[in-house]
């Protein structure tokens, strides 16, 4: 941790950390076996930021959230097993439904709550079983360390590990917290690709500048990974923001402000790479960064284009130290740079210079290679703009569960 | 055939039944086994026309042809087995005395030789083996069928077949003829992906006409082929026409304007639809049409854009008729659509209508789905362009075949 930050990871800890905030993750039957229903809610009104998939095709849910998120939220309830999408104005039913009956069930105001839903595409939400479980749900609520673990572990579909993260900082006015929880099934999900992150937050903080910090983050995490470039109907993230941490409230004049954005910033890289590094068939997790390039946005677009080639991804399945395949993927991206003055390292190997392959040892290569974290340097001399983005591998499982019948 | 065209398909036949242009290949060494090196040679000046990579990364030999192939060209010398890419200054002057050196055996200007290398980025040319090559295939230069056929093998990289087609128009004035040959690895090349096109025609036509008649039959037919997105930096398509069908010439107000147009146009398809089929590793070919869209290009992303998703490509490995998918692909083209009025047929089965699924028969799907050759069919609603574009699944098998070592 940098000590300038003052704020620390809590290992071991979740949402129910942050003071004011309850969960729960229940099993209603939505999916075959395991929690599939969790509510989180805050103990007063929240100001809320979301951002939401950029697919034209929208789950009904996303919709609902779009709707609300700007009120003064009090609860999500989410489901796993099934996505509520494609299912047009029954879908939408479903999804105000849920939330409705989450509203009543908890005492609050129907646009108070946001819904959320993963799993298959294309199949109508089991509402008896909805019901039942958001009933379960709304009277086990509970600041308990198991309820967090509860809720993170019901919005999983196939996600083989829980994805939690919690930072604590130190202020003169005691401590304020950041806390979140995602799903993402890697390589791993066929028909529920879809990625969700819901964190919270003790400060106080009005909506509108919330909505300016989270989307940098978002910006520089979840919009930076990928497993195949394919954009779910249902993806979301969301904070809300409580003010139980007296005092303490983030303004572009607040003294905690640094504090806040770099807490904010590490819980978005945490709980994004955790998507990434969750995935049965994958057997490599790159980071790759883009440095010297003319501007942050084309940085990202070139380590975007080269983490989702399939042919740069089959090279580090097999463990080919293949820079043309690097250099080819920077090419199509459609981002103005020089060719010949780009250096590429995979590791610590220098394995490209000026746009060309150097005479490297295969066997260092090889030997960073077979590690399951690797790092990837593309230099492109010609500015100082710097992107790091994280993928991984594409590899004969990949296929194997993607081609899995949708049942 | 369409009887209205008079042009008719020849069958085995090739670019040496268009009179005046003569076709050698040869072994030399630049891959392990198998021709490598081919020349296509035109009895007089011809007018040109080239689409080239819009990769960033191009490899020598294609700025040369940017150069050159305005002049009248009368040759072009093709290698296989090495790329000449990303080699800096040495791949230029590699391609340019390649160039130079074909010029010389056939006692042709250096500008009027365009130079093409397809195969494995970033090793430098071996010049004594191209010289040689150079040399065995000038002197061998013919217009047999089976001159015709050497050259169609001597570009292969790792396809399993040639890739020829001829069309003979007839007209009052006698016949004119389109003929090309083609080369593309579909899944199965690891670093050599690149796609090569040579068509010739012994009409009379301006550069410049040509130039705009071929642009618009590649968009149509090169450009909508994909099997994983990644563009080659060397990808070349050429055409070169040298007016020996007497008074024959194509111009926007010739009487066989028309049939030259179809001609070429199904030339294209033809030649680009041999890339998708070819290909280990491929168990599908998928023809996908994309109808009722506002403009022609929204229509031609949107196709493109469901052909690349690694999600729907393993569902159709899979067999799997899973429509949300291709909603889902759709939704994230960055085309504007009503998700609300689509349509999906997969074969003559309709999966899903309005955006949303129907109750089909998984039994006819897997019947449809079971076929080497699937057409799908997306009705959007909202206007009158249409699109259609080949790709594949993507299988164990490339995996397999890309994640192999270089060598």
């Amino acid at each position: 941790m940098n000590s300038n930050l003052q704020c620390e990871e809590l290992k071991d800890s979740g949402i129910t950390n942050v003071p004011g905030f309850k969960a729960a993750g229940v099993y209603c039957g939505v999916k075959k076996n395991g929690k599939d229903l969790a509510i989180i809610y805050s103990e007063s009104d929240t100001a809320a930021a979301a951002v939401f998939t950029k697919n034209l095709v929208k789950a009904a849910p996303v919709i609902l959230c779009q709707k609300y998120f700007q009120n003064p939220v009090r609860a999500v309830v989410i489901n796993s097993g099934n996505a509520n999408a494609c299912m047009g104005e029954q879908g939408l039913k479903d999804a105000f439904e849920m939330g409705e009956f989450t509203a009543g069930s908890l005492d609050l105001k129907p646009e108070q709550v946001l819904v959320c839903s993963t799993g298959v595409i294309g199949m109508p939400l089991p509402m008896d079983k909805i019901r039942d479980g958001v009933s379960k749900a709304a009277a086990t609520l509970s600041s308990s360390r198991s309820a967090g673990i509860d809720a993170a572990t019901a919005i999983l579909t196939t996600d083989t590990v829980t994805k939690e993260a919690v930072y604590r900082c130190q202020t003169d006015r005691g401590p304020f917290h950041l806390a979140g929880i995602s799903k993402g099934s890697g390589m791993i999900c066929p028909n529920m690709a879809t990625m969700l992150a819901f964190m919270v937050t003790d400060v106080r903080i009005d909506r509108h500048y919330l909505q300016e910090l989270f989307l940098d983050a978002v910006d520089a995490s979840f919009n930076l990974i990928t497993v195949d470039g394919d954009t779910s109907t249902n993806d979301t993230a969301l904070i809300m923001a409580n003010g139980f941490a007296e005092g303490i409230e983030i303004t572009p004049h607040s003294p905690y402000l640094d504090q806040f954005k770099k807490a904010l910033n590490l819980l978005c890289r945490d709980l994004a790479r955790k998507v990434v590094e969750d995935g049965e068939g994958i057997t490599k997790v790159i980071t790759l960064t883009v440095r010297g390039a003319s501007e942050l946005k084309g940085a990202r677009t070139l380590a975007m284009s080269v983490l989702n080639s399939p042919l740069v991804k089959t090279a580090f399945y097999g463990e080919d130290a293949n820079w043309g395949r690097i250099l080819a993927a920077l090419g199509y991206a459609g981002v103005d740079f020089n060719p010949d003055l780009v250096d590429i390292y995979i590791g610590s190997l220098q394995v490209a210079s000026k746009g060309g392959g150097l005479n490297f040892s295969e066997e260092k290569a090889k030997a960073i290679l077979q590690k399951r974290d690797i790092d990837v340097l593309v230099e492109l001399n010609c500015g100082s703009a710097e992107a790091t983005a994280w993928g991984t591998d594409m590899s004969h499982e990949y296929v194997t569960i993607n081609s899995d019948y949708r049942s």
